[in-house]
């Protein structure tokens, strides 16, 4: 089968401009079939507070209100997707810009109400996404560039966590590929010791990973990051890494970042 | 040839939900290829005064700075792009939302600096559109919707007129289809007083209208307009009309709306 390389890009380095085009000049070298992924970061956040609506959260977690989904489409679907495929294309890379609902590439269920009322936010599946679409793509040379904007056909478009869609779209992509699946963001990978980056973990195997989690070493948003890797490796993804955004070009097997594997 | 119906909606539409369900509604019934080409409206506008950013204005034209063309961006590529998508999609419309920057379809040159400096506004070329790309996503059954935002290798993103970039596509596409274009928008067609609907022009002729422009019948914005409709039939566009937005369904020769001939 032949190799995809699936990116997911993180938000913190989506805020940095500097950052981001040195990112995406290195995304653009990578030799054969590629998809990125992006979050927002704190784009949506900033421009609320900018504009003076005070984003509404439960419990500290973000509600998707009908203001927020409309920020949230004008800049993931719009500003940054539109800013980023700009950019590859001048790196001569064939950049498309998708939301879920174009080409209805990506489907999802409104979230149901249980303790919390998320909002207009979306959960995906495996089956939700088109893979056979973006396979025409990929054969026509295109680099499709997703945002965390999917479509239901009840609800109309929802606000998805970015790391969920990489994870489900390499699951499904991995029936006509072989997928390498890559975190980027900025840290070099998983660590010990959130504030010492000595402290990566090289190899993490699930076994590993439960005992970490149980000592209280990994915690807090790392767990279902994680939890949706070792569910991707489960489901066929071939090779899964999280390393610093300056290392996407490398594909060496030892070398920075944290690779998974389910045992030991 | 295939027969391919390219149609514009214009700004006014866009601003009225209802107006622009409706009109999606019929859109998604006309059978065969299509693409749908959007303009903005008021939205960056009533934006920018809702934030208290002032629109620049030089000789009562707009100018496109840095903080309008990201407002431009958020709203053409993001919101209303994906929101056209989304309810196409709800009606069973395969749309995929696309700016000039995706897969390359649309190139601009940044306008030249004259009397007056536009900002980031892009002109384009017949040669400019990837018709090629464009036929592939027909052909896989998707309907392109093409907001105004086109793209160049030397200077990014750039703003261009809606009714240029439907003008310039249809002669484009010539080449492999038979096209019709329609503009649709707000009124019944030309009209010789702006005031009384039934004033509509059936027929227009390039003769004719060059007299009607003369005695200051025809005038303002409807004059480039026009030249860009005569132009594309000049360059091989077989049919072109301009009619009320609830006539996209029509496919009456006789009936509402203007239809264009270079000769009577």
């Amino acid at each position: 089968m032949e190799r995809l390389n699936i990116i997911k890009i993180g938000g913190n380095v989506i805020d940095d401009e500097k950052h981001l085009n040195s990112f995406l000049n290195d995304f653009s070298k990578i030799p054969g079939l590629k998809i990125l992924v992006h979050g927002g970061g704190k784009s949506v956040n900033n421009f609320s507070n900018e504009i003076g609506v005070i984003p509404q959260m439960i419990d500290g977690r973000r509600i998707t209100n009908a203001d927020t989904l409309k920020y949230t489409i004008m800049f993931y679907a719009g500003l940054i997707n539109k800013k980023i495929v700009a950019v590859l294309q001048t790196n001569a890379c064939n950049a498309i810009g998708l939301s879920g609902a174009d080409a209805g590439i990506i489907l999802s269920k409104k979230r149901k109400v249980e303790e919390i009322d998320f909002g207009f936010v979306g959960d995906i599946n495996i089956n939700d996404i088109n893979s056979t679409t973006l396979s025409s793509f990929l054969e026509m040379g295109l680099t499709p560039i997703i945002c965390p904007i999917t479509y239901s056909k009840v609800d109309g478009l929802l606000n998805t966590n970015a790391d969920t869609i990489a994870s489900r779209l390499a699951i499904s992509m991995s029936s006509n590929y072989q997928v390498k699946l890559t975190y980027c963001f900025e840290k070099p990978g998983v660590l010990i010791d959130t504030d010492k980056n000595e402290s990566v973990v090289e190899m993490l195997s699930e076994r590993k990973f439960m005992e970490l989690q149980s000592k209280g070493d990994i915690h807090s948003g790392m767990i279902p990051k994680l939890e949706s890797i070792f569910a991707a490796l489960h489901h066929g993804v071939d090779q899964i890494k999280l390393c610093h955004f300056s290392e996407v070009l490398q594909h060496k097997h030892t070398g920075s970042g944290t690779k998974f594997v389910i045992n030991e």
